[in-house]
């Protein structure tokens, strides 16, 4: 067992500040990180200050992690020391349900083990996340992450980037499809490069005329101001896609009538109660409202590799994690473009 | 044009009368009926009583059509002279959009002709249902009827029957599967009944324990009274499908905690605002909420031939025209078990 630095709260209204956690000795299949970068997710705020429910203190947030291998067990097969890595939402699953079969860890029947906040199955307690030195991980939940990325960049793509490129997947958008991708933060903007990455007409829906711009240099084809009747008459009826990742509760039968017949809206970013949606529009063309969470394993890896071969990265701010309060607080104000990474060489000398 | 007899309202506060209307000379592809059963379905009601918009005047209801031809015109080549016929929720659509292309008339996207309240393209106002002796309908909108059915049960498939097989189908439901038909109605009952011949185990998920014999008598194997927690702790997770059958706005969160990863629930009878549902139900499991109209032409004709197959046919009350405001009157309370039909020799005196 190691002690390393890490940075956490104590309390749902602490501060974030320097604390001291153990990380496990390796197992056979165990694969030991130095964390480099580390993204700043709305997630771990949410989880910090206990709005999804009570959280298990200390958090020590941090859920898109890149950093070097430093050690490996004795049975580990895909990595070894030296190799560039990263580690997203989940260290761990059940691996016999159907869905860890399928590949879709993150919908483990028994519950995926998250990357903090979770059961740790090896020293009890709970998880601790990538505000910090140092991880143990095992290796099936460990992404090798193409060299050739700028990897100050790469750290968003752990959550931001699959939550987005999994539904682009799964619903099977392909050239030539009119994507809409609905709001602008940290997982719309992956949803536009994405979308536009593919080969989709992508179009970046939005409240806020003030947005066009950065849309279209992210890959936006065109603007769609929601709140001009005229122009969504114009595209109803017309999406192949939604992309839905406004991060709360709110009136989605606007976006609704956009649609095609039999096409689908995939919610990513709302993990609340939406408005009441009417179920005129969904029967009137046989239109669908899901959900998806984050992807699995073998399809995260199949986006950092399309990464590499696209040169698709997200837009970046780097902080140092004595920076991380004030960080958050712009994350709360949805001021910045478009996700912060915490260059963890700062948490070196804390 | 020939002058026949019908049963319509003349305002939205008017209590159902006879009528007289025209009904035009064949052209060539057009077949002409002798209307011997007319279901009644809620959508009279609402249509008949302005709750779905403005309706034109007169309103002569009914699209649950079943009777023998008495003449085609001259290029007319699937029915002839004394074949039993019938007539759904459609009388036209445009037959070169996508839609149509693809047999799925309801969806047309220049927009279907109803059967009732619909502009009727021949004589100009508007079309006029099957609450009448005689209707002149496009031979590639008359459906044939198996001979080996009771022919006094047939007409409620015709709406009823084919707004819970189109879904069915659609999420491609197959034998073994657990089905959840939720509200027992005159669509709930055909989703039983359909589902069990389908050979899926059939779940009837209900408020009130009062309908649990029914159900099963209907094809159910399970009753799940969706007002008893334990009971719905214990189906969390477990569908392939829920078919929703409810006609009005309501809580849908409880019965998307009910479904498997991966499965959708078909709304088919709640055409307005359905209470607001929590995108976090949605996300963890990738669970979809989709609407499904009426079903094609092609599609009703193969559900049609099923039932001939397997003899399914829905439970009906028989009235006679001259009782048709008290059988609204209890159809408004839910108070038929499960469809009334109208024997329309009744109208032939009137």
């Amino acid at each position: 067992m190691e002690n390393v630095k890490a940075y956490g709260v104590q309390s749902e209204t602490a501060e974030l500040d320097l604390l001291q956690i153990d990380r496990r000795d390796l197992v056979a299949t165990d694969v030991q990180i130095d964390i480099l970068y580390c993204g700043v997710c709305h997630s771990d705020i949410h989880t910090a200050r206990s709005e999804w429910g009570p959280a298990k203190y200390p958090v020590v947030p941090g859920h898109e992690i890149v950093g070097r291998v430093t050690a490996v067990g004795d049975e580990v097969t895909k990595f070894k020391t030296g190799d560039l890595v990263g580690v997203g939402c989940m260290v761990d699953s059940c691996q016999e349900c159907s869905a860890c079969k399928e590949h879709l860890e993150q919908y483990c029947e028994n519950g995926a083990t998250m990357t903090y906040g979770g059961a740790d199955k090896h020293l009890g307690g709970h998880t601790y996340g990538g505000y910090s030195e140092k991880i143990v991980v095992d290796e099936k939940f460990v992404l090798s992450v193409p060299e050739n990325l700028d990897i100050a960049k790469v750290a968003p793509l752990l959550c931001a980037g699959i939550t987005t490129w999994s539904p682009l997947q799964h619903w099977n958008v392909k050239k030539g499809d009119k994507v809409g991708v609905i709001g602008l933060g940290g997982l719309g903007h992956m949803g536009i490069k994405f979308a536009h990455a593919i080969g989709a007409h992508v179009v970046m829906i939005t409240r806020s005329p003030g947005k066009a711009d950065d849309a279209k240099m992210l890959g936006a084809d065109e603007v769609l101001i929601s709140t001009d009747e005229e122009q969504m008459k114009k595209h109803a009826n017309s999406f192949d896609f939604l992309l839905n990742t406004v991060p709360v509760g709110h009136d989605v039968n606007p976006y609704v009538t956009l649609m095609k017949r039999d096409t689908t809206m995939a919610m990513v970013g709302a993990i609340e109660p939406l408005d009441a949606v009417h179920g005129g529009l969904l029967v009137s063309k046989r239109k669908n409202i899901a959900g998806s969470m984050i992807g699995g394993i073998k399809e995260t890896q199949e986006m950092l590799d399309f990464c590499g071969e696209h040169n698709v990265l997200p837009e970046c701010e780097m902080i140092d994690i004595q920076n991380i309060n004030e960080a958050w607080d712009r994350v709360v104000k949805a001021d910045v473009k478009y996700r912060f990474v915490i260059d963890m060489k700062s948490l070196k000398g804390a």
